[in-house]
């Protein structure tokens, strides 16, 4: 562990104290690799919880998990051109094999329509095979030019895909909403993180896709972070992949299919929501310690009775399921290991020294709120599962009034501006739907469409860029 | 599912059957891409039971999952030269990222030594540190240019690779057979496949291993298959990569490391120990499923009670945890499901009919001695229960007999090579030590000395090649 804690404020240098956090709380380091990662263990255990809930709920719908290569030949990538238009520009190609040339260069994935839908054109002969839904955890390459932000702009991150081919337009766009609505549930109950669903504009959606759902938030900085895409892909690639069944009309029909996926980048967006100027701030239900246990050193019997008594508790708490630290480490200090575990971001601190020992209770101190309570022995188990669920709603909560709060409708474009450069955040805003529109905001705001919300909101305008007559309230933001 | 069944006899053309149950019970295919292959549902599964056994019983040592970089540059792989020599003919490189040509070539890892320990040296500062117990698990790749095999020979698959530090070399010791009995116990316990541990010949070791352990195994065919390995590093790293710490004497030292792993190749061996003519047979305790309850259709009133009862057997079993299918489709016949299941490798079919309605009972089928069990409806968990263990035991038990059958103590190199060009196996041997008499027994038969167990026999002979006199007894085999 890093000697100090956090020395940025995180309403100083939010960028900063983000940079921070993630380097002293050991979420992650910078890689001797240029624009690369190392997903430290605490962060690669909130991965791995997500991995779990997520594999729960896709297994559960008939879907299942497998492995494709990682390398997609160049020819690949170019037969749905704007899929290659899209990507071409991010790819790390490999070009030797040993010793030898590659005949053909090879992609590393920057995502995997192309490779598996090649082999779903192999796959699905009939109705019979239908509908098909993969799944697969794997990294993925875009070779980012800009600055390296840990978690949410590296060269190589991790995510899942899914993947689906249905036998009609209708099943498809049932598991696009499926897809979305399952994120949204990891998301905001586990990560408590509450997130805006819409469609994206055409020139934001995913390349080759009929149209893309997906989840944006707002971080602490006004910046919208999109927390996970499900596409609906038509079908586009199925007729460049041929993908084909016989129905059950005897008839050839090309196949609908669906894509959809979340990245490491929601531990970067925990972190930025959930922090505070003393560090992380683990959501319970992610965190893999939700308790340490610090023993307050004292001499004697007496420190032997304290050893026992934190030895039993910690017992108690991992067998009704509660991931337990037992800190009694003999070089470090009471003080120093508080400061630590709130770097941390522990939800829940017990202390236990030897006037809480005569007491025959403890002192439980919560991450989130500070707030520290005495709690009788009798009552720990059920104060430790209650504050578990208090804190994860409390984190909710305040994040649900931070996103409400950086979120604002306008009525013009110079008050799109002012508030895009005061607090900025969401701004809703009457659009046209013309792409000129929004691409003129991209050019002289640098923001976009972040989502188009299926909570529809009647415009209160029209058109903020243009004047004319418009058709939606669309968020704006800039965004990571 | 395909049409058909396996065509080919295990013991008429090995190869042959093997590649026809791995494509026809959907548990691989060849990639569009040279030398790749796509894991499919049924494997993935596998995997992830061995993942989630492993996981359990590192995490509960104190180790942890982490994920690195998979570019390493290729300063970073020549630092240590035996390690480079060893793994840069193998290694794919990426010379472009987007448009713009790299400056220094990137190798995808072809194992993660280097850029680990890179790390290790700035993370590791004082005895404090120590010991760091960390795992990856991770895509892997090296360039093959022999013939693709699934499983057995990709150019990239998965595995998981253990990486720790150490205090003294004594516990770098301990650790390194910690993991490969931990690995022992997963590959006997759970795929069914005994194994013969002890160390490598130092011109099989890993390149920059002070030594490597090893778990080998003998595949019906007569080659050997290593199925996992175990290397202690001792310090060649640490000095290469400076990972120092100071120790409680206040000196600075060296850390002592291992690094171990196993890799998506024992779904290979599963598919080859145990696969029959009719195709897989998949131990219980990885089984993505377990129990396919077919139910034999008949007409009106009886089609009824027969589905609710398969229902109602399909919900007990699942609430005991038996992971259970129940294949009502109308579209096949309960003949084409046998086979295809059979196939599948399901450990435990179910079959309900008018007649054992009428008797309440079942028929249980055991994939592996093709037993037929009438079994009491009250009988059906329990019986699934014991079914699951015994057909575990006699997995690895035929297994054993088979190594034991194909394992020959040899007295002489005539005598030895007669044996490898007729039954093959293990070929147990005296060796004078002398790598130059192993060098000639690879150079004139193509079999190398494929584990130094740690059971030792006394030789019986002289070395067998030299004539000198023997220090060990080894096994030789022709290997994967």
């Amino acid at each position: 562990m890093s000697d100090t804690g956090v020395t940025v404020k995180k309403n100083v240098d939010f960028s900063e104290w983000y940079v921070e956090v993630v380097l002293k709380a050991e979420l992650a380091d910078y890689a001797p690799v240029k624009g690369c990662m190392i997903i430290r263990p605490d962060a690669y255990a909130v991965w791995e919880k997500l991995q779990e809930v997520v594999n729960q709920k896709i297994k559960a719908t008939g879907h299942r998990n497998t492995y494709f290569p990682m390398f997609i030949p160049e020819a690949f990538l170019k037969k749905e051109a704007e899929h290659f238009a899209g990507f071409t520009p991010e790819v790390a190609w490999i070009t030797q094999g040993g010793d030898t040339p590659l005949e053909e260069r090879l992609a590393v994935r920057p995502t995997s329509e192309t490779i598996m839908y090649a082999m779903f054109s192999k796959w699905v002969r009939s109705w019979r095979d239908l509908p098909l839904k993969i799944n697969q955890w794997c990294n993925i390459v875009r070779w980012e030019t800009k600055a390296t932000k840990l978690f949410l702009r590296t060269r190589e991150f991790l995510w899942q895909e899914g993947h689906t081919a249905h036998a009609t337009a209708e099943e498809g766009e049932i598991e696009v909403m499926w897809a979305l609505n399952m994120f949204k549930d990891v998301i905001e109950n586990y990560l408590a993180i509450p997130v805006v669903l819409g469609t994206k504009s055409d020139s934001e959606k995913f390349a080759g896709a009929l149209y893309t759902t997906a989840l944006e938030s707002i971080m602490p900085d006004g910046k919208a972070l999109q927390m996970g895409t499900s596409h609906n892909l038509g079908q586009h690639f199925a007729k460049v992949f041929d993908v084909k069944f016989i129905g059950e009309d005897k008839q050839d029909h090309y196949v609908w299919q669906t894509s959809w996926g979340i990245t490491t980048r929601l531990i970067g967006a925990m972190i930025m929501v959930h922090g505070d100027d003393k560090g992380l701030v683990m959501p319970p239900k992610v965190a893999p310690t939700q308790v340490v246990i610090v023993p307050i050193p004292f001499k004697g019997q007496e420190a032997e009775a304290i050893a026992a008594k934190t030895k039993e508790i910690q017992g108690i708490l991992t067998a009704k399921g509660v991931s337990v630290i037992l800190d009694d480490r003999q070089e470090y200090t009471p003080g120093w290991k508080f400061h630590q575990w709130e770097l941390k971001g522990i939800p829940v601190r017990i202390e236990l020294g030897p006037r809480d020992l005569k007491a025959g209770q403890v002192i439980m101190v919560r991450r989130d709120t500070g707030e520290k309570i005495p709690v009788k022995e009798a009552d720990i188990a059920g104060t430790v599962e209650k504050l578990m669920l208090d804190i994860q709603d409390n984190l909710l909560a305040k994040a649900k009034a931070i996103l409400q709060e950086k979120t604002t409708l306008v009525q013009s474009y110079e008050e799109f501006k002012t508030v895009l450069d005061s607090k900025a955040g969401f701004i809703k805003a009457a659009w046209c739907g013309n792409p000129e529109c929004e691409a003129k905001v991209k050019d002289e705001t640098g923001a976009t469409i972040r989502v188009r919300p299926f909570q529809k909101e009647e415009p209160t305008t029209n058109c903020i860029i243009c004047g004319q007559k418009a058709k939606e309230t669309v968020y704006f933001a800039r965004s990571y």
